[in-house]
């Protein structure tokens, strides 16, 4: 996978040449004018380039990569740089070259007929979403990052998110694909067509491989109508098995409705009421956990309200859900959103943290949350456990707080032990050591465990099979290889 | 892709080791025992093989595998045999091993938390079907064949059928595989997560992949809420524009209501009328196009029935909708759905039929139905074109029948004309010219113009990779390769 690309050379005839490609604000070598392409947003990793390419379309794109394939330079796509496991970010060894999409950053049409959307890669998700809105329609894919984050980058990453739970991932709202090729050809898959059986899923196979099989240039997504009706309530409950009933309650009766379901722990809300400002619990008082659900309808007229009234008037009667406040206005909607969203603010300013984005098959949530919360008590006394997330999908953060009287250090120095200890568990529930963040280079050292055997070998095979000389974006994904 | 095997092995010592570790019932050798497995169901191939297996487990498909794969012995999956273009019937040569997965056949379980049920590879889907239904919950999934068609094929051939509109193909219900791959190895990949983001798509890659990258062994699908409303209707519209209008009215209010949506033309329903026994037509007068469409809910109460009438009136109206009848009782329902599903019975009981399974973008059907039908028109007179299918997913079974007066073997001789001019139409408006039925061995040849470049290069690659010796199904999806 990593074999030497057959002829290093010198940048400066290379650079040269890429000049020539992309004109002189096509090319960043300085380096205060790399450094923000060199850095992830988390602060984890601080990489070197060789240089930092600005292409403004496919065909310049495909011309420097060919380029960068015959001199053997690697390569690294990045996007809206928003990766969490430094997925984006260059090495250390000033070998490589970033090349960033944001230039490549139109709406190239939007089909109201199909409703489908095609945009390059560069666009940022924020945009993309505001123009399907503007055309009457909802491009139901929502993460923290989508300001910055671009279409690319969330392709290639499968981002996940808010609405997973109805719409799936990215993967799942893709209907063509264009990419250039390790080599600088470009694959040809534009298509807006929901059946095609001709052959592999190369698109799906692009999608989440993360920038090691090439770039993604263009692509065309499936919209959705635009919700006529949208509903959302905070509920209390005594625990994630009251999350999991109340999920399991709404999804029996229509699981389309089903826009969001978001678990909390009281700890996290705790320091969301505590330290965020305009952030206040609407309910009578604190709870052990809470579900933020979110229901929506396209269809007019059906009163999704005294449906949602009615499932949690049920689960009220049956003990399931303690108190719940549903939201009478788009601000109310607002501040009950604010109080998930500032989650991951709200730990920041508690201290140190710790994040694990794991998931388990859905019914095995309450488990894994008692079974971790209990295994990260026992590591550290006073650690704060504050869990939240997609309950619907499976998918939990699993973010712990240091304790109050620890010195941040000493905390972080026990980041691992912390770590293994909910692996551990999660393994146990035949779940998943990364369920939306990827791999990126935090995490390849976790592959040979976790996906080994067969399934590595296979990817491994692929990945050498499409880049054989290993130059896009090396060391993410994969653990180095062992010697043969 | 091709290159020949290793070590060609008579096949004598094989099939002796091949019976220790199958049983004297796991090998089948005789050639009256052989035949049904080396002809397809349409009758268009006739192979030879030199042995069928029948595995009774993982376990003993992996010791085959490896066996075969040592001697340099082609091997083809069977499932049901239910391909339409030869995909599971090995070649004339007499060298291939065919390897039936019907002793596979058990359910492994459901379960009702999750909503998922693990099956083997040899469960026919009519009985997963079933099995679904009696714990409360729905597969999403149906196509003609499914009472003999197995799980196994219907993965491997991404199937999709009247429900993909809602549910969408067979690779958007699969959460887990396990498969056994060219060399033996067994991938387990049997995980019940909606989110996981670990690597390749590598179980994306395998459904679709028409046994040519090894066998789907077992399989985790997500399962559905069984629906608590349902109705159908049977509606006259003008034409294939007037089908489309009415599709949009119903996506635009609510697209997860729409379980199936059906186009017919008034040619087919006319044969069906006619040649079909218990068939009638339940409106007044015939019409130049029809259009089934089913909307299902899983919530009670909603007034399904109600919404369906507005929009049909609505449609009316507007003259969108000529004419139209919702089943009234289960028996209705029935006989609305038959009218649709003996379309092809139909057209062999009214002679030859040439068979295009074509997909465009949705709001391009209508011009795909016009213009084809012309131009089948412009070369035969008296050609009776009868397009039927899934306009909800731009999935047209673009089928013509002989003309009256024709001979039969006069027709069948133009049918590469009627393809070609067929598949220009297709080509024109980016389409497909295989939507669900897959490429197999009746199509290989339209790889190269279709899907040529570097999208079947990549393919080719990856076939390599996996399959270097291409023992896997040979002779499917890939056209012979150009001479190096």
């Amino acid at each position: 996978m990593t074999a030497v690309s057959p002829t290093p050379t010198a940048p400066a005839r290379l650079l040269e040449e890429l000049g020539r490609i992309l004109g002189p604000t096509g090319v960043l070598t300085a380096a205060r004018d790399m450094d923000p392409f060199c850095t992830d947003w988390r602060n984890l990793y601080h990489g070197r380039a060789c240089a930092v390419l600005r292409p403004a379309d496919t065909h310049e794109l495909s011309a420097v990569v060919r380029l960068c394939a015959a001199h053997g330079v690697p390569m690294v796509p990045q996007g809206g740089n928003t990766s969490m496991v430094g997925g984006a970010t260059p090495d250390d060894s000033g070998r490589e070259i970033v090349i960033c999409m944001s230039r490549m950053n139109r709406i190239r049409g939007i089909d109201p007929h199909e409703m489908t959307m095609e945009v390059e890669a560069g666009v940022p998700l924020k945009v993309a979403q505001d123009a399907a809105r503007e055309a009457g329609m909802m491009l139901p894919l929502s993460i923290s990052s989508e300001g910055s984050a671009q279409m690319g980058g969330i392709l290639a990453t499968n981002a996940g998110g808010n609405n997973t739970v109805r719409y799936g991932n990215a993967r799942e709202l893709l209907l063509g694909l264009e990419a250039v090729l390790p080599d600088g050809e470009v694959f040809h898959g534009l298509r807006r067509l929901r059946k095609d059986n001709t052959g592999y899923a190369l698109r799906q196979l692009f999608v989440g491989s993360e920038g090691t099989l090439g770039f993604i240039t263009r692509a065309i997504i499936q919209l959705q109508p635009a919700p006529k009706e949208v509903e959302v309530a905070l509920c209390a409950v005594e625990d994630a098995q009251g999350a999991l009933a109340l999920f399991s309650a709404f999804r029996a009766l229509d699981p389309a409705l089903i826009q969001a379901f978001e678990y909390m722990s009281g700890t996290g809300m705790a320091l969301v009421n505590e330290l965020i400002a305009g952030a206040s619990l609407p309910l009578e008082q604190p709870a052990p956990a809470y579900v933020l659900v979110e229901l929506a309808t396209p269809r007019p007229g059906t009163d999704l309200r005294a449906f949602m009234e009615g499932v949690l008037a049920d689960a009220m009667e049956k003990g399931i859900v303690t108190d719940a406040v549903m939201a009478e206005s788009e601000t109310q909607r607002a501040n009950l959103w604010k109080l998930r969203e500032e989650h991951a603010e709200a730990q920041k300013r508690a201290g140190a943290s710790v994040k694990n984005d794991v998931s388990v098959p859905v019914a095995r949530v309450p488990e894994l949350i008692a079974r971790a919360t209990q295994a990260c008590m026992d590591l550290i006394p006073g650690i704060r456990p504050a869990p939240f997330g997609h309950l619907g999908d499976g998918n939990i953060h699993f973010n712990v707080v240091q304790p109050v009287d620890m010195p941040a250090d000493a905390f972080l120095a026990r980041s691992h032990d912390i770590m293994d200890a909910v692996a551990d568990i999660v393994r146990d529930l035949d779940g998943s050591f990364s369920a939306e963040h990827g791999v990126g280079q935090l995490k390849p050292y976790m592959m040979a465990e976790w996906r080994g055997g067969a399934e590595l070998a296979t990817m491994r095979r692929i990945k050498e099979a499409l880049d054989p000389h290993g130059l896009m974006n090396p060391g993410k994904i994969f653990p180095p290889a062992a010697p043969r």
